[in-house]
């Protein structure tokens, strides 16, 4: 072992200046990153649980409810996830989730470690859930919770109808948990108009702020089911019974917040309170719209139709000879923009570019058209990235 | 509910500047705010691996080891500690856990939502465990795993002699698990000269860096266990095989890292090797000495005997007559200042005077003790709030 004097040299932080178009994080706006160099004040000071309840209420227009239970899950998009599913899911439940991208097998993964059994409905990769298959689903397995994911960051598709799907499973007696963390903050979503149960997001995709700290939201029902459990949660970090004499009236501890991530989360959530929630939705589809609009007139295609285009996570073909991972690390090399390949299914066969929060600006989508553009000639594929470059600034006029 | 425009109007950040005294977080270093303030990268990023690979080189030295397997959690101190509970109980084990303090307990309800079974070795809060004592309990029970609190938050009291008790572990074929949250970075700590299997911490205590990303090491034999488990951890979010991938050679996706708390803790560990770990452990106890010089001739009472005081956090007695949730609240009020009152077993029964990593220099400490004395004699205590003063200065000297 190294002694007491053999203290490792490391040189300041220096990381490169990126341009993050990929499926998040996502460019963080400055006022953020300034936010986050506040000192700290105590996770129990009385300035802190003020600032808690600003971040509920910040959460709850965002969401779109009027859900008491919503917090600020103290780790990353997963750990809100695996929240969600570990206390709503019982061992001896049954939950139903989606095949139809990489997520669906991840709260299959976590619903059976919460003692659950794990039904499936069937789809594509690169399709959304069909409410018939659904509702086949529910009337085969009468599960007693129901996931699925509204906006797939791995295959860039858009769940459509959501109350088609809330509404079914209601009718069956289930619960439904919405994954909603590349939506939360750039693409329509309506927690207490749709019906959904518990919805549980990322804050580093629209909302444009470091991961850290995840929003979550359950509603009165799905709390009295977490409540009211015969057997404690799997997790104690992530009970949500404990968390509730937290971020409820008690206030008592459990453990430390990360203050410094929820510092944050508010200054990304009065950027959203600002702009209006609705128009952030409306910024996501016109500025996506031009990427959309120059990737296909460069002659490159988009892989989901157009009904269940996700505006926030493009999903774009690969063209023929072209080779996935050499377009991602050139752009990063030669433009310090980051894009992403695919994954699981679709690996090799899609660029996934995020278009979220602040990253969401005419100037990063005309970036990125270029660059790509540019990159894909230089490799000789069958592109034209002057037309794409001049349908994304017509898109934009 | 709401409608768009009605988007709650929420101010700017401006919490109140607190000088932080209390059981965490501590005071944070202006430079590790401002690496917090450094725009992302993504996680899978080339240079974001690099910046991973200098964490943990930073964390072996700060922990004293050459555990390859030495890593940030993505959490707060209980998400690194469920991990290692977690992930080392299977179900079926039993797990041996202390009662001398509010963390012995936090450790059973882990290790029993992990599936295991909860053996107790007790003492009472406010004394170390005596080694005979674990030693009958190890014959008694043969557990697979024992865990200890090197440094108990809740009682100011530091675990003399831990290779007394990792021996006696090994002989009976446990693995040892410590709790080092308050005193990585503080407080003497050696993993691999102590031969613990598994350290667990928290990064908002001695080594001064807002809460988020929290130290975790295990040495080769404790990882073999987990990688040769028979049924998955009971979570995805801190399944170590899963982290594995992404810390390991693999460098695959599990979960978005929290990318601006890994920047806050490289830069809280850098200033770790900066001023060299032994130079900062006697720092703490030189600093924290004039702490205790101080409360004691001010007329109080430190909670622990001078041989398991822990000077990263400073149980010290209640006077008569006095409410310590009064105290604290004046101490906020008039001074901007945190210290904590007792918990459990010791609820108002002790002050708890946090001197961790910045928060543990003498301008810190000569303002605690006056603040504190001052306090005191304004409630009508029998202090001597000069003499407190003078007796902290001398020792600085």
């Amino acid at each position: 072992m190294a002694d007491s004097d053999d203290a490792p040299r490391v040189g300041e932080l220096t990381p490169p200046e990126r341009t993050l178009m990929g499926p998040g994080p996502s460019d963080v706006n400055p006022r953020v990153l300034r936010a986050m160099s506040t000192p700290l004040v105590g996770h129990l000071d009385p300035s802190f649980v003020e600032i808690m309840d600003e971040v509920q209420e910040l959460l709850r227009y965002t969401f779109r409810t009027d859900n008491e239970w919503t917090i600020p899950v103290s780790g990353t998009g997963s750990a809100s996830m695996e929240t969600a599913i570990g206390n709503l899911v019982e061992p001896g439940d049954t939950m139903l989730v989606p095949t139809n991208g990489y997520f669906g097998g991840r709260m299959a993964s976590m619903a059976r470690r919460a003692g659950g059994e794990v039904v499936e409905v069937d789809a594509p990769w690169g399709e959304p859930l069909d409410p018939a298959d659904v509702e086949a689903a529910l009337a085969e397995h009468e599960p007693d919770v129901f996931g699925f994911v509204h906006a797939e960051t791995s295959t860039g598709v858009r769940q459509p109808d959501v109350p088609a799907l809330t509404e079914a499973a209601h009718d069956h007696g289930a619960l439904v948990i919405a994954d909603t963390v590349t939506s939360l903050g750039g693409v329509e979503l309506r927690v207490d108009e749709w019906d959904i149960d518990v919805a549980y997001s990322g804050p580093q995709k629209c909302l444009s702020c470091p991961p850290g700290a995840s929003p979550l939201t359950l509603s009165d029902e799905a709390m009295e089911k977490v409540l009211s459990r015969e057997e404690d949660p799997r997790s104690w970090y992530l009970d949500l019974s404990l968390l509730e004499g937290y971020w409820g009236d008690e206030r008592a501890y459990h453990h430390t917040a990360p203050i410094t991530n929820v510092y944050a989360i508010r200054e990304a959530l009065r950027l959203v309170a600002e702009e209006g929630i609705e128009e952030r939705w409306d910024r996501h589809e016109r500025v996506a719209g031009a990427l959309k609009a120059g990737v296909e007139a460069m002659g490159l295609e988009m892989n989901a139709p157009d009904e269940y285009w996700l505006p926030s996570l493009n999903a774009v073909r690969v063209p023929e000879g072209v080779d996935d991972g050499e377009v991602c690390a050139e752009l990063l090399e030669r433009y310090d923009l980051e894009i992403a390949g695919g994954l699981g299914d679709l690996s090799g066969e899609i660029f996934r570019i995020g278009c979220m929060g602040h990253s969401a600006r005419p100037e990063n989508v005309l970036f990125v058209v270029t660059a790509l553009g540019d990159v894909l000639e230089s490799m000789g594929a069958d592109v034209d990235a002057e037309a794409g470059v001049a349908a994304a600034r017509r898109h934009l006029r």
